[in-house]
């Protein structure tokens, strides 16, 4: 087919735009912020253009009495109003079943794309479309990760990602066997491979690189050692490349005997936006490619340099299927207010501080249970896994529950009280339960991002 | 990455070479018999070239006694040693983890590839690995059958292939998507997106093309009308591409509301061999990439033309990494002896009609457990599926017990248990059971394939 998606990506055109590996550092290393700005500028141009094309972003800025013409450059991006993903599911809603936010006017299904789905961790899966351009070079932006954090030909691959509708699993393996020259192995969830499968698997195949979410591959460790299987020495991990945002990346890597872990940060909307460098000093974002805000939530406006706020991404690169366009990830993270350890013109990010639509109000306090795990680092007698239980009392009272899953759970918890007391600022409760005792309820076995909260304040 | 499977895999060259769509019929109708072994023979030379540099052909070859310059073309392929499943597992024992049959001298994995396993249907998964070359003609060749058989641009595809480490998935997955501009659902089976969900999704998606293997959509059919989607209204297929073979046609079309279904045989080491073509009579093997042979299973001898045997398969195109010179897939089918009925140089084969290794003798008779599908075609009063069950008595007597899916299992079984004795020629038990009452023994969830015997003679 003369109009497919494999006769459509040229593959070495959008290399050049896009370099990986050495000329990565080559195009980078040393360029002028001057440098850089021109480069964002033209490609946000040709962003601009298609998102006029695109009646979802026309109805979004018309609204605001925005016209074309209006939007000139960079300086004026904090003139357009900012969406989430309510806005996009409204879309979808609206114009079944695809929204109107792909932009594709000759009718959805007829260009070449491809059709994924979020996970779903924060409610109903969203539908995530790219054309080949914008996914080819989404799957170069990983490559360029992975290949600068360390990663070698001949690299054994381990991932446990998963596939299904769900675009993660996908999205990496394109990443990684069309761009690298590891060897990728697509272990999936652990309903996809079973657990113990998936240790024999590394031993035998001899994975050098794991990657995914972190507290899965954490719990992967535990079921090595049950399979007999001695990480760091049957199974030689030299890297992971996960989410650490508020986990314990030393546990991680204990866990792992001694690899190193590498954070990154990316949505399915707008592939990797961020990642940390062979330095791990903060997550460079790649801003050839994306464009990074940090907002408060509440106002919208740019929260002053290095304060937290809602990460919100432009897509400078994504300007075929589904372009984005300030997007609020409701994420929370912050600027590094540094200068680049390494010569790149790149702005550096936190990483994942926490949601801000998923925090919650304990007695005043504003709690992130997915932040909970970076206050109990380098505790070799907790497997990591935890689960927060909010409950309100007769009196209107509410009350947190943590339970911890504790290699001796007849041990004393009330040191384990206390330090989340120090950490969090509120009195809360904690329940020690023995390894894999959480395990039903996160659901860390088949779901990409385990449950961290069950708020049971409305039953 | 200059060397990268993207960087390598020649997309415009591939799809001259092995053209599809339009371009299909333009190269291949009319196309005389010495013009196709032309092209075949020279195929063949690079692919035997290839062969010589592989340990494991090299090894099988030379215990024969066999040189490089005595195979000289097809016509001496029959002096080239058969080799099948035992042996590919034989050499991943030998030289583990990977075997001795990719012939990659340079060290496994510093060679693009793509490692993937079987589904294990028939004993331990098996390692696959693809160069980019022979991956991408391998999804040529499906894209060529599903357009071929009348995918439209804008046809939207749900596919119930597995994900994780298995082929399937991945392999149609890009097939579909990177070389057709039909719109591809990555469902997979029923433990990655549950029953009730996709039959959901294919109504929200409008699905008009379902792909993967029957027994499964055919239970969808019944899920759908469980949640109130009626096929054929609600979800409205216009075509099934599945595994037909010894299934009933019938069924699965009438379960989705006259959808036409199509049938084609591949292999997870060989990519799509044949295919039915529009007129739906009979399997064309793609004869410029793929070479068959019809085998005795005894004594691995040529068959009679139109007589069956084990389907042999020698891969014209794969001649990068993990070349297919004379496999025994062990699965039997016949050739077709009448003259193609659309212009095309290729033969044509009956498909899948059992496996040679899974039959089992039951007082003297052959019985292929897969096959008994097709002795029970157009019956509305069972769902089609089914499990043998075989016992051996106290005398050593073998007694074989079929266990039906009945929509009123205290209906008679006598009639089913005349049908079968007719069909097969020996005397069988048969058990009605209600609707989905197999599905735990059989695996139909979350197995490619359902398990269709259980031989408790050893028991």
């Amino acid at each position: 087919m003369a109009g497919s998606y494999a006769a459509l990506a040229d593959v070495p055109a959008l290399l050049n735009d896009y370099p990986l590996g050495p000329a990565f550092l080559d195009r980078f290393a040393g360029m002028s912020a001057d440098a850089l700005h021109q480069l964002q500028e033209q490609r946000f141009r040709h962003l601009m253009a298609r998102g006029w094309q695109v009646p979802f972003y026309r109805r979004l800025w018309s609204v605001q009495g925005i016209e074309p013409g209006d939007i000139r450059g960079l300086d004026d991006l904090p003139r357009l109003p900012i969406h989430d993903k309510a806005d996009l599911m409204a879309s979808l809603a609206a114009y079944p079943p695809f929204g109107d936010y792909h932009g594709l006017a000759e009718g959805f299904g007829r260009s070449p794309m491809v059709l994924q789905t979020t996970s779903g961790t924060t409610g109903k899966p969203q539908l995530l479309m790219f054309g080949p351009r914008g996914r080819e070079i989404g799957n170069i932006l990983v490559a360029r990760m992975a290949l600068w954090q360390g990663l070698q030909d001949g690299d054994v691959v381990h991932s446990v990602y998963g596939h299904g509708l769900i675009n993660g699993g996908h999205y990496i393996r394109e990443a990684f066997t069309r761009f690298t020259n590891s060897l990728f192995i697509s272990a999936g969830t652990g309903s996809e491979t079973r657990s113990a499968a998936q240790v024999r698997l590394m031993h035998e195949l001899g994975a050098s690189v794991a990657v995914g979410f972190v507290d899965y591959l954490r719990k992967l460790a535990d079921v090595a050692r049950e399979e007999g299987l001695v990480p760091g020495e049957h199974i030689r991990l030299r890297m992971i490349i996960g989410h650490l945002g508020t986990e314990d990346r030393r546990s991680v890597e204990d866990a792992w005997g001694g690899a190193s872990a590498y954070d990154w940060y990316g949505l399915g909307d707008s592939g990797c936006i961020a990642a940390e460098g062979p330095e791990r000093d903060g997550l460079h974002v790649w801003e050839d490619a994306q464009y990074v805000e940090i907002v408060d939530p509440a106002t919208r406006a740019a929260v002053a340099d290095g304060a937290s706020g809602d990460l919100v991404v432009t897509c400078l690169y994504k300007d075929d299927v589904a372009p984005v366009i300030r997007f609020n990830t409701h994420d929370v993270s912050a600027f590094h207010t540094g200068a680049s350890p390494n010569a790149l013109p790149f702005r550096r990010i936190r990483g994942f501080l926490g949601r801000s639509d998923n925090m919650v109000k304990v007695r005043g306090i504003n709690i992130y249970p997915h932040a909970i795990g970076a206050l109990l680092e380098n505790r070799g007698d907790l497997t990591g896994e935890y689960l927060c239980h909010l409950a309100r009392d007769g009196s209107g009272q509410d009350r947190m529950t943590i339970t911890l899953e504790h290699r001796h759970p007849a041990a004393d918890a009330a040191p384990f009280a206390a330090l989340l007391r120090a950490g969090l600022g509120v009195d809360v409760g904690v329940r020690l339960v023995p390894p894999g005792a959480t395990a039903t309820l996160t659901r860390l076995d088949d779901r990409q991002k385990p449950i961290r909260l069950i708020d049971e304040r409305q039953a």
